[in-house]
């Protein structure tokens, strides 16, 4: 099962693919969608939609799993992210890719096994989960490849007997 | 000069079409869209945005006025809103129509003359202004109404002298 996972944004938008079969995730690919802040809001929001269809349709994911918004401490930010991820999850159903979404803690609890996880470790479990050599670049791109396994995760813990977890979706 | 004014939301989203030209505004058509309740979140943004377009592409607008989003009270429904207004900005763009921002504030001055007007004299300055026998229902495409006149009125105001408000944008 290809899994893309998000990590939502307007400014910066992390993914990465992980391919999970048989309880085991392997890393497929990762990085990020950028818009430049000199544009208007609508442009980055096209920008956003374009990229993320043109994206599904390259790496042909079998789910996307996607991070719920809360909104802390930054309003306007916030606003500005929930724009974007409206684009991104209208591009998702555009393509047919069904959704997951994961709250931080979550995901913290999927790949750590703590809820209250610090990024930090979250990071570091994601890369050792992955066997990759280095926490991936950006953060976004680290983040969505959390998200991917958060959910490879959930589908197998959810299902602790199946044979083979593509079939639990 | 076309302007369409778009009352953001996400169960209901506001339109109203009004034909602007040398100062005076007619109304052309109003109406709202709606998403069912019952539907996933981002089936609901498909929809919002496919019914969008296909309003643009119905009505030919030179020009969209919508509504910036402010967060008073409730954040979980502004989270919601501002995933709909991304869809609509989006759609906006992919139409080639021009967008202009209003706030609150700005509406209600240009439409009653004070910028702390209540609700109900907006309504009722909109139903004058556009010679309508009552205020349209529902209040969302009365507000979007409001935007179309907040526009057509700010044109006017910004270049008193202009023959041809439809030549200022």
């Amino acid at each position: 099962m290809r899994i893309l996972g998000i990590d939502p944004g307007f400014a910066t938008i992390g993914f990465g693919l992980v391919e999970a079969e048989r309880g085991q995730a392997r890393m497929e690919t990762y990085g990020a969608i950028t818009t430049p802040a000199g544009l208007p809001l609508s442009r980055r929001l096209y920008q956003i939609g374009t990229d993320m269809e043109e994206l599904i349709g390259q790496l042909k994911p079998d789910v996307i799993s996607i991070e719920e918004l809360f909104f802390n401490t930054n309003i306007t930010t916030g606003i500005a992210v929930a724009h974007g991820r409206g684009v991104l999850l209208y591009a998702a159903e555009k393509c047919g890719v069904p959704l997951f979404e994961y709250t931080p803690s979550q995901v913290k609890l999927a790949v750590t096994g703590y809820g209250k996880a610090e990024k930090r470790q979250v990071m570091d479990m994601t890369r050792r989960l992955l066997k990759l050599k280095a926490v991936p670049r950006p953060d976004d791109a680290a983040d969505a490849l959390a998200l991917a396994l958060c959910h490879a995760r959930s589908m197998t813990s959810r299902l602790p007997q199946a044979g083979n977890v593509t079939e639990t979706v």
